[in-house]
């Protein structure tokens, strides 16, 4: 047998389950960012691969020597970074399953119930969120769990070149004449789709926002539509956003839509970090307009306590990816394809294979509810309303935009000037950032650098907040100090 | 707080490693394909998501009741369907670590042991297989987990695109110029990555074999390419396969390799499921003419013990796939990334985030070692071939093309012609399927429909395939009766 024998594995499995917890239970102590330097990890490791087996031990002290050093903390209480990236224990949990039955659910008959557990669960979510049942099952639409909201991006622009084209792309790929509409906030995800889908950059239009704000403006949207077409070029896929990475900032979906279905171009939602939010009743307004376009994303591994990887994308055509995406090779032929009655998940991706992951999702929603699930994402909301009144009364410091659910974003105030107050912002970050107990990234809004502080890992909690605060103005503090003493 | 309280996680956790061991050791006894009708799996699960958190016992009540039954069996010692997908203990174990850590290894800055482990496991293995030096970090090119050989698939091309069109695609797109060669036993997931980069079907060139075999003939390959460049097209990628999905061919690596690059076109191997066997000395012909290539792919995840999704691909250049797919939005900017001292492979793949998938890769390789992974590839290649002798001495069976590896494809014969020998062979493996002690999965090769009997399951042991001939061969003479009695 060249398996574990099962007493071995269980012995191992429940020593491994009691590091995660202890992992867990000391993670507030280790310094959120790893300090090693490019090159350590690999230094510490052998570089020959062993010849005979190993005890499980070895790599796990291996793992505390090296791994746990050379890690991030992504689960880290003062994780503020990116968009936090939730693995809950629950999910976990639920991915222990997933691994041990072990299935390859690319087709319905590879294993009917990776698939129908998804389809119940995207099906259970859209409603939970809003959704209308246009992008359900029952009502010709349908979810599908994607490895993350940049694939998601991926294959909506697949679609759409298949739709927009007659199907001719299929068989005669693009034209050149194809046009993509983002603003210049958008995920760079899109960008790399237009890419990967061998449009180029050319073929990506960077709409204005409104005025004074960081928000497409469907009037520019329409001009760049107008313009396109009077060249011959042909309007395929317009993303709107809900919630920016840089800034949350909110796309106005229904007058976008409008302009968008003119047209004839698909309009795509990503609201990869702020989607789940709606399933909040007095969020419901990030789904304002969603009942007009063609797709609608948002990842649960990013705030909703779900592993990487799990983002949701809802189309409102059941058979838009498949059409777009279906290549049936002899030995991928079964009797429930044929039929036409199943879903085969792996012609609504661009990878063959899929792992069972609704399991997670499944279990983070079963042991949490529906209404576990609101307070998590209330907990963070009112935690950055919190914070950002802080930021709001300390002449120290200033909120560059709004802040947007859990997310907000400031800038320090040195009295010095714009050049001075990005500098000091940029030396309070990395201060922070050195001393372990908080990870903050930054962004630039308007030629200006911009901390993001964003609220969402699962271990984050009001005193973590509070601590960031202080050290936020504490370390603001030196710096202004220092700048005054350098004058 | 949100998330399972500690001491709850290890007990679950506990539960759940054992219910793990317990399907495993009881899986034998299951029916390795599920017989649930479409729609069975969602009528018997609630559409309604629960509003309040569910204990975690009935989640696992109700797999067992619905999951169980819903699924086809892919650890199942009777598992001998498309490419069995290994997942072992060992793979779990890593894969627990893994969800615990949580990290998300887009950048080598947000967890750079993420990064340096999969470096150090890739450069390792790639030794071990006898990859030459110039596919690890050290010799300027290196490897990268993949999630599948379709996406790897994918990315190689995009980085032809990239080369060939001395970096203008990434601005201007295809040209509707290029044109990828393949053969028609090449994985559909080529097909599938030449349309999703937006070529078209027309770009595919369906190269013929040699005479007599299924391995593309270079000659065939030269005056395509001679035909296409004279058209002003031009050769961006050939494909080689070595072991292909149907019927386990193998390419000619070194001369395909010679006229493509004549024409700088970019060679890809294609080893998905064969490659892993190169760690063994008596296979390491598998990678004749690699030295020559541009990439070369192989999944742990077919047959090497690893849990889905892993798969390896080298790349002769470091540079490629980021120079095809690097994007930089400010909110990724990092002093790590600027220095040009790391390898960030969120630039090595299509989606942006990753998990820590190198953590089961490094238990598999940890826990048994390379003599234990020889082991394992060399016990399914003796049953193989154990297997393939039986059907070579009953005259009640043919073997369609001689055995590759572990696969071995046979069609029953019944003395009454092809069609009817072609009729028999298929009810054969609808029977066996439909016995539930084991899954056989089909392909047509020259017209002829030919059962696949693919060795490799992670539980397959030679009572297994021992079993699955007597079945066939009373299951066969069952057949040839019925139709003596029909004539
Ligand atoms: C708005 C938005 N879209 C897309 C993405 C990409 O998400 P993923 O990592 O799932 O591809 C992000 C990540 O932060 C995001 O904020
Ligand atoms: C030769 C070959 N290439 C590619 C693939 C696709 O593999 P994956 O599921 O990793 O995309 C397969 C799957 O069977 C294969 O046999």
């Amino acid at each position: 047998m060249p398996d574990l024998d099962l007493e071995e594995f269980r012995r191992l499995g429940h020593q491994l389950v009691d590091w995660v917890a202890g992992y867990r239970a000391g993670i507030a102590g280790l310094p959120v960012r790893s300090e090693v330097a490019p090159g350590w990890v690999r230094s510490q490791l052998p570089a020959e691969l062993p010849e005979h087996p190993q005890p499980f031990e070895d790599l796990l002290a291996d793992v505390d020597r090296v791994v746990v050093p050379g890690t991030t903390h992504w689960q880290h209480p003062g994780f503020f970074g990116y968009f936090p990236a939730n693995a809950s224990l629950s999910s976990l949990l639920g991915d222990i399953l997933s691994g041990g039955l072990g299935v390859q659910g690319m087709l319905w008959s590879t294993s009917p119930a990776c698939t129908e557990v998804e389809q119940v669960l995207l099906d259970g979510l859209a409603t939970a969120l809003g959704l209308g049942r246009e992008f359900t099952f029952a009502g010709g639409g349908g979810g599908s769990i994607q490895d993350s909201a940049s694939s998601a991006a991926l294959v909506v622009l697949l679609a759409a070149l298949n739709r927009s084209s007659g199907g001719d792309w299929r068989e005669t790929g693009v034209e050149g004449t194809e046009c993509v509409y983002v603003t210049a906030e958008t995920h760079s995800s899109l960008a790399k789709a237009v890419r990967v889908a061998g449009l180029g950059a050319r073929a990506l239009r960077i709409v204005d926002p409104s005025p004074g704000s960081r928000a497409m403006s469907p009037s520019a949207l329409a001009a760049a539509i107008t313009e396109d077409l009077a060249a011959g070029r042909r309007p395929v896929l317009v993303c709107a956003t809900v919630g920016t990475t840089g800034t949350g900032a909110i796309d106005p979906v229904p007058e976008i839509a409008t302009v968008a279905h003119e047209h004839g171009a698909w309009v795509h939602v990503d609201a990869a970090w702020a989607g789940v939010a709606a399933l909040c009743p007095e969020f419901r307004y990030l789904l304002d307009g969603v009942e007009l376009v063609d797709s609608f994303c948002t990842n649960p591994h990013k705030w909703l306590l779900t592993g990487f990887d799990a983002s949701m994308l809802w189309v409102r055509d059941a058979a838009a990816l498949p059409d777009a995406l279906s290549i049936i090779p002899e030995y991928l032929r079964n009797a429930a394809t044929d039929s036409g009655e199943v879903v085969d998940y792996r012609d609504w991706q661009v990878p063959l294979g899929r792992r069972f992951r609704a399991l997670k999702l499944w279990a983070v929603v079963h042991s949490h509810g529906l209404e576990g699930l609101r307070a998590h994402l209330r907990g963070h909301v009112a935690l950055a309303a919190e914070f950002a009144g802080r930021v709001r009364d300390d002449p120290g410091f200033t909120l560059a935009v709004e802040p947007s659910l859990a997310l907000v974003c400031l800038r320090v105030v040195t009295g010095g000037g714009d050049a001075a107050d990005d500098a000091a912002s940029r030396t309070v970050l990395e201060r922070v950032n050195a001393t372990g107990s908080a990870l903050l990234t930054h962004t630039v809004v308007d030629g200006r650098y911009v901390i993001r502080v964003a609220i969402g890992s699962v271990a984050t909690e009001a005193q973590h907040v509070r601590a960031l605060w202080e050290q936020l103005v504490t370390t603001a503090a030196q710096v202004r100090a220092e700048a005054a003493a350098a004058r």
